[in-house]
């Protein structure tokens, strides 16, 4: 929206007194003007979060010595997690898929329109079907058939790209494989992915068919950070909709598709924008 | 509505070629006039659901006989299952309440407002708390302190008081106790309980602490007739909520209670009405 | 989904005793196999609607000889309005699109990845920006600078060369320009347009600047056949998501842009799909 | 949920530099204890928003002074619009009822269950239609039979009554009369309506009806302060529901009763919590 440079940091610890005002002091009083801050308390588990942004124009800390000041000053003292961002910034971000297009495609329709800004610099797949529209969106292809026996190397040479690429983001548009714990390992909280069912109902293969079965009257998607437990990490986005007994799993599909790419993109712009902290296995999205 | 007298059937079968038109010309082939015809075929299962209304004013066959000439004529050529029902009809209903007022007091502000034409002869609870606000609605009330070692002589003088007072439905309105298997089989179809989340989703106790824990993004409410097995009986109806980091267990305990109570509701509404039919552990429920 | 020829009848008549069964004896009679039956009566204004799908091996009228028959035997007689459809069928499709590419690229991919059955033989703009974007698609482009005072003579043309494609939708996916009442009226429930409100609340330019000013809670799309009236022909679909003082305009447009293409889609599924009748400037819907 | 004694402050003015630091720090400064903060800055308006809640227990500042200091320290040098709470206390609400009862007895039930923490000094009623359940709930029932022409008389007698009562809020639970410019004027975002549409859609009588005519596919309701232009309050909450064709205006109209009630209870909710800021005719919900 604007282009103006700013920081935005973000960090949670356990709550004390003073925190937020001593935060808020340490860029109030170096300059900087804050243009948004969210705050929030979990009072059931005791932890502060906070995301707060502010102009760096002026700011009498200069950028790179940033961290170090407030991991001196601050975090230090309150055993804070943290991390900080600087805007504007276009990150590089992979895709992941294998033989549904419809995330794909409205990822690539966000990318065509600029509503996102980011780069793309590899979409990789463990099969050839997307290569041509890919190649029609001007981004390169890298075909990588994972199969059990060969995984290893295979996921060692994605790794290798992915690092290439200074890769910050990897999405799973319905990516048809699971990934080794070493590979998840590389990216915490940096891979997410689009469940078809409101987790942690139906986890794992086949949701709709299992939905259908049990006979519930509403069904959705979720998107979240992946972990090495399968559907088990930190759920970012969420959405569901209404079913009924007209709905055949065919249908379910369909609908399902819809929600689907609205979730994932849900999510990515949340991540994107630095909304999102992680802790104890779940989420907290500033908004 | 309206108060002329009519029937509705609730019927199923294997699909066979010319069930409908056969079940039509039994109604109007015999003066019957339909006004409502709801049908319904699930491809997946190759099954074929249908609830037919029509007035009785001019039907030639006897009410009384109705269902003997259905079952004859056309039930038994396809082995369906099917059910009539007279209106209109008055239906007795008990309400199970434990310590939790809002889905009881909701039903009793329906009853008082004539939202539902039905008698509530017993409020049966495991507490004394509710019976002052049972008598200001002139509702007989009965107190069993059932517990592990009394269940079996206190669920058999339910069932006497459930008996006597020729029960249609048994609402579970926030009930803390788990019914028997053998009282279940007593009502089949014709228990329905509120649970506090979208199942199969925190089936079990403490649903609103399991969604905080895990971090979903929404939570709900699941309406379900009542089967031997805890929280697995057929789903009538279900709400979702959105939800966030800043919802506190309590915040979901608050926001619960308004889902509990209208699902719960809209379920029992759909019973009433004959809309619900029960097939494979799941429902069809026409509107 | 299946290949079998099949039929699909659209009708709707005052509501007269005798109707539904007329109907599909007329069909069954001719040795026909209804796979899927609606019917709805609008109790209020005492309509009749219905949508019946049969099978068309063995039926004993030939297909070019339906329309006919049902006419002469049933149409006539209630002064039914109706429709007959055979698929399957591959319909043409145009798409009128401007700066706005969410709702064009949702469709082309759908196109791409084979959801929707259709042929898309011109897309057509009164901007060049997205010839570059169609040409990728392989999708012919027509450039039509309409302003007011070529409406007319450009309308015309435009009117051509639908004519010479044969169309038979025309999708309006966020097209910026009002087409003429002559226009409206060659396309008879045959163009759907996307209005970025939930219809009647905020027709006209702008919608979300004047939901942002009113500060509603709740915004939503509306997807509508044209008429000679601005956003005021018959909505199809709607779909509404919840907002908060914390949702700019900005943020209002980015989260719009979801809901509008959903929407838009849902929609002319609908309308491809044959499940949407026009009476009295509303819908019937069957799903 | 607690009971240590607290202050809440809601306040809001245009957009300045350093504001919230101020702020915290004028209670930090003090010895406050926060346990909450929520601000907000409109940037298409360039206001600043803010709820700061905070512990009163070691605060220097004496209760009966904070509003004097806060004013003279802060609000003035910002122009602020501001206002203090403490809790824990019992506001006393009037509840205005007509003839439909769902809302007001969903209210009396969060009253009985002790949700809400609340005095009900009196229920006022242009009808005797619901002296009985009243007295049944142990509160004084006043019946104003309100007509054009005694109108101003009993006005002036309710808001004699409403005066001796000490009431902070009126509750208008479907009170189907208009109150006078002048009775508003005398509460000032202290009385809350419930309006059975989704303003600014259908605002009015029969909104029902007309969204039958209009054929929309989303009902909802709207719960907004009450000022001199009729439906044209701030909102504060609303919700929706899905129809279909399949919806009967009977239908719309039951269902409509479930959202109306809990459309309201939101918004009282969030108002005796002292969530909500009023500005430009619009409000900021803090949760």
């Amino acid at each position: 929206m604007m282009n103006k440079e700013k920081a935005i940091l973000l960090m949670y610890c356990k709550d004390k007194r003073g925190i937020l005002a001593e935060v808020t002091n340490f860029i109030m009083g170096n300059n900087g003007n804050i243009i948004n801050l969210d705050q929030h308390v979990d009072q059931d588990e005791n932890y502060f979060f906070m995301r707060i942004e502010w102009e760096l124009e002026g700011f009498s800390i200069p950028n790179e010595k940033i961290e170090e000041y407030f991991s001196t000053l601050i975090a230090f003292k309150y055993s804070a997690w943290y991390k900080l961002h600087f805007e504007p910034n276009k990150p590089n971000i992979a895709i992941f898929v294998s033989q549904y297009s419809h995330c794909f495609l409205d990822i690539l329709s966000r990318y065509e329109a600029g509503e996102w800004k980011i780069n793309i610099p590899c979409i990789i797949s463990n099969h050839e079907k997307f290569r041509s529209i890919t190649d029609r969106f001007g981004i390169p292809f890298f075909y990588f058939p994972v199969k059990k026996d060969n995984k290893k190397i295979l996921e060692a040479e994605e790794l290798a790209l992915l690092k290439e690429k200074n890769v910050d983001l990897i999405i799973l548009a319905r990516y048809m494989q699971i990934l080794s714990n070493e590979f998840c390992a590389k990216y915490p909280n940096q891979i997410i992915n689009i469940h078809h069912s409101t987790l942690p109902a139906f986890p794992g293969a086949k949701p709709y068919e299992s939905a259908f079965k049990r006979g519930v009257k509403f069904m959705g998607a979720s998107a979240h950070y992946v972990t090495a437990d399968l559907d088990e990490g930190p759920i970012i986005a969420q959405d569901v909709i209404s079913i009924s007994h007209r709905d055949s799993i065919s249908d379910m599909k369909r609908k399902g598709r819809n929600i689907e790419k609205i979730v994932l993109a849900n999510a990515c712009w949340a991540h994107l924008n630095h909304q999102v902290l992680t802790y104890n296995n779940k989420t907290v999205v500033f908004d």
